[in-house]
Formats: structure tokens, sequence, C-alpha cells
């Protein structure tokens, strides 16, 4: 892995690529696309290409979370410390069932599902995390698009149904299995490619 | 969502790049790829159709899969139903943990992470999933390679250095995220575009 703190002060879109698995052409295209960068015969400053990409991502700031389902996932999600350290916090928890509304998990006080609308806005939530079982995502769903949230990291198998204006992003273990079995067969079978 | 339960005997192109957000040119090539699919002007038999597609993907027949980690996201596997049914079936659970090994997880005894060799060859594993911390994740990896595993599921941000035959999927919640603040960074500001 390229790592800016390895030192140099300075990367190629040759380099860049190797790493990425692209083409020098591809990399200076690609980043062209969002404005001038780099230097012919100097490449890109690390530093200033890290910033702007953290700008162009989105990433150079604080995205304030609300999860919904306090299951394992939920539990996983609280645990994680990558997912604190990029910027994105879980500012409240809700959950539907009685027997955990009120404990209090990785520091966070689960509340009642019917608090939603108001601890949203408490804590100006942007993104809504749905961790709940697949049945009950539609639902929850509608509650974060009725609640104004900005944009859903949907952990469950349902494909939610929200305005285009709403981004989702489905982190799906089931597809990702079914990727692996398909890259398992193919490997076995070289030669029927 | 499209379902072959919906009771049609056919689907034509133009339904299934509809439901995919394809052009029915694209289906029809997409499928070519794999041999000889449907007839002109019919379409394709769901039922056959279907069945091609499990044999393609390679998930018309079980894939034994060992966990390894049985902390919060080892544990949400576990008791993921949508898992089992698609033919994973999670057969052993290893942990080092010296306070897991030995409980149960939804009817799966923890075993030590020393067991992992003999564990895979008990139960014929061909899938390894990994949901340790980020730190432990390369000496499992080598762990898994070591002991003949034919494709890996991994959970934590660290990429995996395994040799070209051993496919690798990562579910990553952190890429995830940080798509999802791109996707609302870009609704916010489309005329920057």
């Amino acid at each position: 892995m390229l790592r800016a703190r390895d030192g140099s002060a300075t990367i190629s879109s040759r380099q860049l690529g190797d790493a990425l698995g692209l083409t020098d052409a591809q990399v200076r295209k690609d980043l062209a696309h969002f404005g001038q960068f780099g230097q012919p015969g100097v490449g890109y400053r690390c530093i200033d290409l890290l910033e702007r990409l953290r700008t162009i991502m989105g990433v150079d700031r604080p995205w304030p979370c609300v999860l919904v389902g306090a299951g394992n996932i939920g539990r996983a999600l609280l645990a994680y410390r990558p997912f604190v350290h990029g910027g994105f916090e879980i500012k409240a928890v809700f959950e539907r069932s009685r027997e955990l509304v009120g404990t209090t998990i990785a520091g966070r006080k689960v509340r009642p599902i019917e608090d939603l609308a108001r601890g949203v806005a408490a804590v100006n939530a942007e993104i809504g995390i749905v961790a709940v079982p697949a049945e009950a995502a539609p639902a929850i769903a509608a509650m974060l698009v009725g609640v104004r949230i900005r944009g859903i990291l949907n952990f469950t198998p349902c494909r939610l149904d929200v305005p285009p204006s709403i981004p989702v992003r489905n982190v799906d273990v089931s597809v990702a299995l079914e990727q692996l079995a398909f890259d398992i067969s193919s490997m076995a079978a070289p030669d029927e490619s």
C-alpha cells in the first residue's frame, strides 16, 4: 500500500496508477475531471493531493450519524474504531425493542425509535444507518426520509425505496459472498472462461 | 424488485434491463458471454434463467465457511439469516480470546485459533471469513492460506496480501461511508460537477 507517511513529498501518476491498478493516463484524466492537479514531470505534492481528495470526497469535515438498530450489526458499528476516526460519528442510537431501549452500548444510551425525529434534529444528523431486520427496513427508511436525513447507509438486504435526492449505499454481505463464490468458481475452471 | 415468484413464465431483456438499470442490448450481450440464452421475440424462461445464473455464479451448491473472530461482527454474521439461506454456512468459529473460546454463539461452539487447520479440514471449508481486529488480519490471512482455504471474505479495513489464486472480497464500512459522503456532497452542489 502507498502511504503519504512513507515520506515522499511528491508522487507521480504512474506510481498512483500502479497502486490502484490503473494506467498513469487514466489517473491524470480522472484527477483532471476535478480541476488542475500536479505538475508535468514533477507529479503531485502528496499533502496537497490528499487535502484536495478529502475535499472532493466530502470527508474533510465531520458527518454526524444516527444509528437505527442496536442488534449485532449496530453493536459492531458502535465498537468499530476506523468508523469513528473517519469523521463519521454515531451521535444517537434508536431501537424498537423495549428490552434494549434504555441500555447503554459503547457509551451511547439506546433511545426509543419514537424519539428519532427529535434525536436527528438535536444532533444535526446527516447520515442514517439502518441496521434493523430486513422486514423493518422500509418503515425505518420512510421515517429517516421524513426527518430529512441526507443519506442512508443500509445494512439490510432490503433495497430501500427513497427519493433520488437521498443517496443510499448498501453494505451487503450476501452480495459479497456470492461474488466470492463466483471468483472461486472461476479460479477452479480457468479454461472455461 | 422483479421476482420470479411474481408468476411470469418468461422475461424479456428489456424487463431485465429496466430492473437492472441497463439497456436491453447490454443484458443480451452480457448473458451471451456465458452461452446461448433465451429466444428472440420470446425472452428468457425464468426458471431456466435462474438456474443458469445460479450455476454461473457458483451458488448452486453449498459453500462451507469458517469464521475467524467471534466479536460483534462475527456474532452478527452467525445471526444473519440471509447468509445461511444462500448456501453459505458457517461450519466452525475460531477465536484467539481465551474468554470467548468454549462459549457457544448461535449454536456454534467457539474454538481456539490453534484448531484452525484441523477445523478447516474437518468441515471441508472453502471460504474463510475474517472478522478480527485489523492488526490481527495479516496473520489470520496467512493462516487461512496455509490451511488451503479457497477464498476469503474480509471484514477488516486491512487489505490482505494473499496469492492471486485465492480471491478476497472486502466488506468495507469505511469505504461505503466515504462513498455516501461523496454522494451527499455531490447532491448539495450539483452545479459544481
